[in-house]
This record gives C-alpha cells, sequence and structure tokens, in this order.
C-alpha cells in the first residue's frame, strides 16, 4: 500500500518551495516592468536572499531522505512514481554543487552582467573579458561537479534540456550545414520581395490594441494573465493562473510588437495550460526550454507567419493602420513578414538565417567548454564565422560577440534550445495540421480555438511527467526529425521566393 | 570591546528577514494594483509561506539566544543597545504566541474577511457576527497571552502603538468630549459653505497629472518610487529606496484625489525619509501607526487644507479646470474642502466630526475586550452612538458596523492610531512654523522642501530609536498635548465659519 503520508508531505514542501520560487518570479516580474531605479540594489538582495531559503529547503537532508524513501514505495501510482523520480534527479543534481561553489557563481555572473553592460555600452570586449573568462572557469567546474560521460557540454545542456548530449547537437547542426544551407543559398539568388510598409509610423495605441485583441483570439486567458511593456520582451508565471507577458512597441516598425506578442503569447499559453492541481511537482512543470520555446515558435512562425493566418486576421490590421496599409494585400504582408537575408544580430533575424546564430553559439561554447579557444580570441573567432556562414563583415563588438546577455549570466547550453524548439514546433505543427485540416486553409479564431485545444491534451496537460523526446514520439510517433523542418521551410519559401 | 561579530550577526538576521518581510509587502502590492483575478488563491498561499518563514527565523531559539546574549554586551553603542532592546521586545512578544494560536487567528481573520465582504454585500450584520465572535474570542486570548497590567485594551494598543495605554486614550477622548464636542456645535450653529463645485465633472486623466505634479512638489523622489491606481488609496514600501503610493479617481469629485494623494504622500514622505542604511532594523523603521498617521495628517490637513498651501497652488489647479473653476476664488476652495458636518462614514469626514467615529469605535473595542457587550448587540450599539454624537440615524448596516474592514482581520486597538495622529500632527506642525515663520504666509516648494528637510532632521532620520512619547518631547518639548490641536481647529474654524 502507498504510503500516502509521505506522498503528501513530499507534495507539500514541493508547494512551499514553488511559493518562494514564484516569489522570486514576482519579485523579477516586478524588477523588470515597474521598479524605480533606485529600488535595484534592495531588490536583488531580496531576491537572492529568497532563492537562497528555496534551495536550502531543497536540498535538506531531510527532504532527501524523504526522497529517497518515497522511491522505493511501491504504493505510489505511475504519475507519483515519476515525480519522485524526477525530483530526485533535481535533488542529486543540486546537491552537487557545495554552497561555496553557488555563492562564487552567483558572485562571478552579478559581476559578468555589470561588466557585460558596461562592455556593451563602450562597444569594447576587453571590458567583459575577464569577467567572462571566470564564468567560463566556473562553468568548466560545473560539468565536473555535475558530471558527464562523453563531452563536458553535455554537463550543461542536461540543465536547459534534460537528455540532450553534444552528439545530438552535432547531428542536428550537420543537418543544418547540409541541407538548410544550400536551400538558403537558393533563396539569397532570388529577387527580394518589399516590407518598405512594415517601417511606416504605426501609432503606439493602435498597435497595443491590436496586440491585445491578437492574446484575446489566441486563447490567453486574461482573468489568468496580463501584459505590459518592457525593454525585452519575456513570459513568466507564478501558477498556472496567473501567467504574465510583456511586449515592446516600437513606431516605426510593425514587426517588433506583432512578433514579441505572437511569440511570448506562445510560450504563455503553454503555462497556462499546465494543470494548476499540480502546482510545484513536475508534473505541473514545463519540460524544457526546447519544448517552451517549440510552443513559442510554433505560434509564431508556423502560425503566425502563414498566408492561412493572415488572410483571417489582415482585415483587423487593415482596419487600424489604414493609411499605412492601403495599398498593400495580406499576400503583400505574408512576404514582407518572411524576408530572409543575413543578419548580424540574432533577435532580428528570420526564421531561416536564425540557426546560422545558433550554431555559431553553439560551437563557440562547446570550444570554450574544451579550453579549446582562449577568451580574447573569441571576437576574432567570432566575427570569422560570421564571414564564413553569412559572408557578413562584423564591424564591431557591441552588434558582434556582445549582441547577447546570456553568457554574462553563465546561461551556457542555452542557445541551442531555441533551434530545437523551431524544429520541434515544425514537426508538432505537421502533426496538428494533419489532425486538424483546417489549419491547412484558414487560422481564424475557431481553429485557433481547436488548435489549442490539441496542445492542451497532446503536451501541455502532462506537465513534465513525460520528457521531450517521450512527448515527440507520444505526439508525432517518432523522435525529433529535421525533415519536418526542411519539408516546411522548402514548402514555403519555394512559394514566397517563387522558385 | 563590543562583540562586533555578534552585533553584524544581529544585523544580518534582520536584514534577512526584512527582505523576506518586505518580499510579502511586493506580493501585497501586486495584489491590490496588478494581480489578475483568477490568481488569489495562489497568491494568499504565496503570501502565508513566506510570512510563515518570517516568522519562524525570528522566533527561532538561536535568534533568541543572540538578543539575549548582545544585550548584556556593554561595548555596544548606545544606538545599537536600543535596537538590541527594541527587536528583544518584539521577539518575546512574539514568542508569547504559540503556533497552533497564530495558524487559528490566521484561519478567523481569513474566514472574518471572506465573510464582511459578503455581509457588507447584503447588508447583513448576522452574515458576518459568528466570524467576528469568533475573532472577538481570540483578540481577548490575544491580550491574555501578551499580558497587561491595567486593562485587557491595552495589550491590542501595544502592537500599534507602542507604550500607549487605555487610560492615556481615556483622557485623549475626554478632551474630544468636552471641548472639541462644544466646538463643533458652535460651527454647526453657522451658515454653511458652499462647496457644489466640487462635484463637477473632472477630467481623469488631468487629475491624475495634477496628483502627480503635487506629489513632485511634495518632494517625494519618484526615483524611489510610482503612483498607481487601486480601490482603496495606500502606500507601502520595500525599502527606503522603493515606497510606493496609490491613489482613487473619482470623475465627478475632485476631494478623493486631492486628499487621498497628499495623505498617501506624507506616509511616503515618512518612509523614503527612513535611512536605508540601517534597513531591517529598529532604527530603520518607522516608529508607530500614530506617528505614522502624523505624518499623513501634517501633509493632509495642516499643510494641504490651509490657506497658505492652496494661494501658492490654486493657480496651477484653476489652469488644470478652467472651465469649472471659472468663478472660484482660492479662498472659496479653502472653505469648500474644510466644510464640517456630520456624517455616516468615517473615510468621508471632515476633520473636526472624524474623532467622532474613531471615539465610538474606540468605546465599542474596549466594551468588546470588557465582554461588556454582546456581539448581537453591537449593530444597536453602533446606532445609538451615532445618535447620541452626532444625531444621525443610521439607516442599515453596510453605511453602519459594516463599513471599516479592519476588524474582519483583526486590527483592534488600530483606529485610536488615526485620532492620536491628527493631535501629534496638530503638535508637530506649531513647532514647524515656530521654527520655519515662512510657513504661516504661504507653502509653495520652496517652503515645502524646509518642511521636508524638518520632518527629516526631527522625525524620520531616527527610525524607531526613540518611542513616540521621546520623539514628541525631543521635538516639540513636551509630551502629547491636545491644546495644539484645539488651538488649530479654533482658530482655523473660527476664520472659515466667522465667529
Amino acid at each position: 500500500m502507498s504510503d500516502t503520508t509521505s506522498y503528501d508531505q513530499y507534495r507539500h514542501q514541493l508547494s512551499k518551495i514553488a511559493d518562494i520560487g514564484y516569489s522570486v518570479a514576482i519579485l523579477n516580474w516586478d524588477l523588470e516592468v515597474c521598479m524605480p531605479e533606485k529600488s535595484s540594489t534592495r531588490r536583488g538582495q531580496q531576491m537572492a536572499t529568497l532563492s537562497g531559503i528555496a534551495h536550502e529547503q531543497f536540498t535538506s537532508d531531510s527532504f532527501g531522505d524523504l526522497l529517497n524513501k518515497l522511491v522505493e514505495d511501491k504504493g505510489l501510482n505511475w504519475k507519483e512514481y515519476r515525480n519522485i523520480k524526477l525530483t530526485l534527479k533535481d535533488y542529486e543534481k543540486r546537491k552537487k554543487f557545495p554552497a561555496a561553489f553557488v555563492e562564487e557563481m552567483s558572485l562571478a555572473t552579478s559581476n559578468g552582467m555589470l561588466l557585460w553592460q558596461k562592455a556593451k555600452k563602450e562597444n569594447k570586449f576587453e571590458i567583459f573579458a575577464p569577467a567572462l573568462e571566470k564564468i567560463i572557469e566556473l562553468k568548466r567546474e560545473e560539468c565536473k561537479l555535475a558530471g558527464y560521460t562523453m563531452h563536458p557540454y553535455d554537463a550543461l545542456l542536461d540543465t536547459f534540456e534534460p537528455g540532450c548530449k553534444t552528439k545530438d547537437l552535432e547531428n542536428i547542426f550537420w543537418d543544418v550545414k547540409t541541407r538548410l544551407v544550400p536551400f538558403i543559398k537558393q533563396v539569397f539568388a532570388r529577387p527580394q520581395n518589399n516590407d518598405a510598409f512594415m517601417f511606416a509610423e504605426y501609432d503606439k495605441s493602435a498597435q497595443w490594441d491590436f496586440g491585445i485583441d491578437l492574446l484575446r483570439k489566441m486563447g490567453y486567458d486574461f482573468a489568468s494573465g496580463r501584459q505590459d511593456i518592457s525593454t525585452h520582451p519575456f513570459t513568466t508565471n507564478f501558477s498556472a493562473n496567473d501567467v504574465r507577458v510583456t511586449t515592446r512597441i516600437n513606431p516605426s516598425d510593425l514587426n517588433e510588437m506583432i512578433w514579441s506578442t505572437i511569440h511570448e503569447g506562445g510560450h504563455a499559453l503553454y503555462e497556462q495550460g499546465l494543470p494548476d492541481a499540480e502546482y510545484g511537482l513536475p508534473s505541473g512543470e514545463a519540460i524544457s526550454l526546447g519544448i517552451h520555446e517549440s510552443q513559442s515558435r510554433l505560434w509564431e512562425n508556423n502560425v503566425g507567419r502563414s498566408l492561412p493566418f493572415w488572410k483571417e486576421h489582415f482585415g483587423d490590421l487593415k482596419q487600424a493602420f489604414p493609411e499605412n496599409l492601403a495599398n498593400v494585400s495580406a499576400t503583400d504582408f505574408y512576404k514582407a513578414m518572411n524576408i530572409v537575408k543575413p543578419s548580424l544580430v540574432r533577435t532580428n533575424a528570420d526564421e531561416l538565417t536564425y540557426h546560422f546564430h545558433i550554431m555559431i553559439r553553439f560551437e563557440m561554447e562547446k570550444q570554450m567548454m574544451e579550453k579549446a579557444v582562449s577568451v580574447n580570441d573569441l571576437p576574432k573567432l567570432w566575427n570569422k564565422k560570421y564571414k564564413d556562414y553569412m559572408n557578413l563583415d562584423v564591424p564591431d563588438d557591441a552588434s558582434g560577440i556582445l549582441q547577447d546577455i546570456h553568457w554574462s549570466h553563465g546561461s551556457f547550453g542555452y542557445f541551442p534550445t531555441y533551434s530545437i524548439g523551431s524544429f520541434y514546433a515544425a514537426q508538432f505543427y505537421a502533426k496538428a495540421k494533419k489532425d486538424i485540416p483546417e489549419l491547412n486553409e484558414k487560422v481564424g479564431e475557431e481553429e485557433m480555438k481547436k488548435l489549442l485545444d490539441w496542445l492542451r491534451d497532446n503536451i501541455h496537460s502532462h506537465g513534465r511527467t513525460y520528457n521531450s523526446d517521450e512527448v515527440c514520439v507520444r505526439v508525432t510517433g517518432e523522435s525529433l526529425n529535421f525533415n519536418y523542418f526542411m519539408d516546411y521551410v522548402r514548402q514555403k519559401y519555394k512559394d514566397i521566393y517563387m522558385f
């Protein structure tokens, strides 16, 4: 018979730890959206205190004893057992890092972020270099502490994409190089489409209203969330019933609001679809960054950048901006939003060349963990890769190696999840279109409702009971397969660029 | 020699506890200002978890041992010693309440708030009565646990106004009855002034702008705070560098925005003036509710409802609302904002009859703690007192005994601090006007800067190093003396009502 008392105790403890963790998230949302400037030092301290308490509670010996006792409990049902196994894995991983190491990392990354900001502002990599060197050294130490069998980088990947190995990524990026690159070259050979009207003057408040309406149509529940403005758009959640998004509105570039709104909306629909009854448990949490990104990109790219979507919604957009779009058709708009061209900055890239940016970062991170490159040589290496892969000359560090914040807060192994997410998205959406054939014709409110139900049933409602690969096999019948992405882009861009 | 290590340890521990406490405050601000509706259950739970951790850390035996060791340390300076003494007093008080009692109270008040809301909505005291009975029973238990020598109610007063006794309040309200009441009768005998123009249509966004400007002129630092809209205006702080106010804007009553802005602004100036270096320590905290209220009321009544203030600022108001105020002079406006008349609802009362409302609540709370009245008889008693003191017939429970939320969350002993605050305010402001004679003539930005500096030097910067009485004596040369309030109202209202 199951030891329900102990399982309840486990649930209760995880729920308390989630309360603390989500409180940190609330403090962080406030920091990004509301906080007055002079509050930053105390806020950092308040967040560190709460994080410390959550870590302490999670890694306490008594909690470990409870987990080790429960994992032997033959009376648990399968889902309960799975929760315990996952929590035990998290517990064992976190226990591997001594408090002194965690503190040193926290110090190095706080310092790293400050110096990265300064370096970016002054456009000088040397300012950031010593801090980055320290962070890389600590990340190597982290690989050792966490342990790995094949490649040290595996240990870092596991944090963001459990189970994903360096070898898997090498295979995926081999596909990118050998299959996507030749295709992109074909696209580059074609005459470019026009997107000048995207950069006319678009009234900010009309943009805001359009974005809110888009979220509503996608099925985002405003009784369980809200949208605000922030410098960098993001999604955060404090339970499945409080999932917030932010956006950014550029009065002379319609792209920013539209794509950030749909992208963050996709993340938010995932979090709103997690089972609130499983609050704090693995079965109530998202699977991985890759699967999270599959949701945001499925909505942003497969849905949002498709013709069936804009055939339904372009009328509303035209109504909001009648002057700017007077002579623009849904098809013109569709072509403009899907322009492919080499670019220096990842966040502005189209959905094809985007993967060059990720590949470059992946290759460099791998080398850093292998100690195959010195920190001072990184800008040179970066610039060489942008020349080799995209034939671009990087004019300075700010638009080159200093463009992303990630390394400054120690997020190595994070970038690849962006590419994986896109590839999962293509595979999921191919299956969704088979199950809901209407999606091939038009994507209005009704079809999006069906799509959301499908995502909820197949992915959201399971939390992380299944891992990325298990979910992918359950939903699509096979593991991640790059063919789906290639099929999707081939069909779409041959049509757009007419070849 | 001082044991600095232990004192640093104490500082560090209080700083951590403050981090948790202020995090609860951030969650609560978010709840009042931003939170989507479905988030409320989880939010309540998240706040309870953090509060529980803060309580646990504060009442831990190891912290008690540290305090008891430090209080014997002869090497501490006077301020350090004072901090330890105050924390030890707080510690000993909190230790008196067993965890089971705290939990029962928390349950009773959660339930109380729900039933009070329902009762108020349905206008039926009976719905709230059983919950209130339970709360009163627990408050009596709290008096016993906390201990008292003279009157059980003393124990409750001590939470909000340390050192204040039931006897002191009886003396103060004796003054109210024997001196303020006859004066108010003289006012009532005079012809009433006109305030109809206060209730014209006032554009909400112009009101908002005017309020923001008022706060700025008062010296409120927007880099250390912000203003938002909420149902009930309030002030909250997460350090001296993050002090937030909220306001309420009624398009057909200019009073709401103006008085809530100046009142909350007064609270906020106090919090922004506390020494940030003493974060978490008694020397970095406000003295008491009474002194807090003295700051809000000094700004609201003594400054904001004065002629020298509006002589300086009425021009700006007239510019913001030229049509509504075309035929209104600064003096007309001054008379309109100071209309005295009996009223059923405390929060709408003028600064004279306001104290009837408080006296009624004080007398009833005392009786509840003495077990001198049964819960079912409370509405009758309430209505009788409104008849006796203000010759008003209370038409129903919603505008009678159910009007305030305070009893539903167990805040007994809170109301009297509102009156005390007004009386302290009059005494402080009389001294401020002696030290800064310009205040008698005009209160523009420059004079408010001087006043704020004076308040910072004399009151804000000391935290609760001195208690209410000590601060009052240090600043004004004597303990709280009702004469100052009487002198202030006599001079002001004789002039306004011309007798």
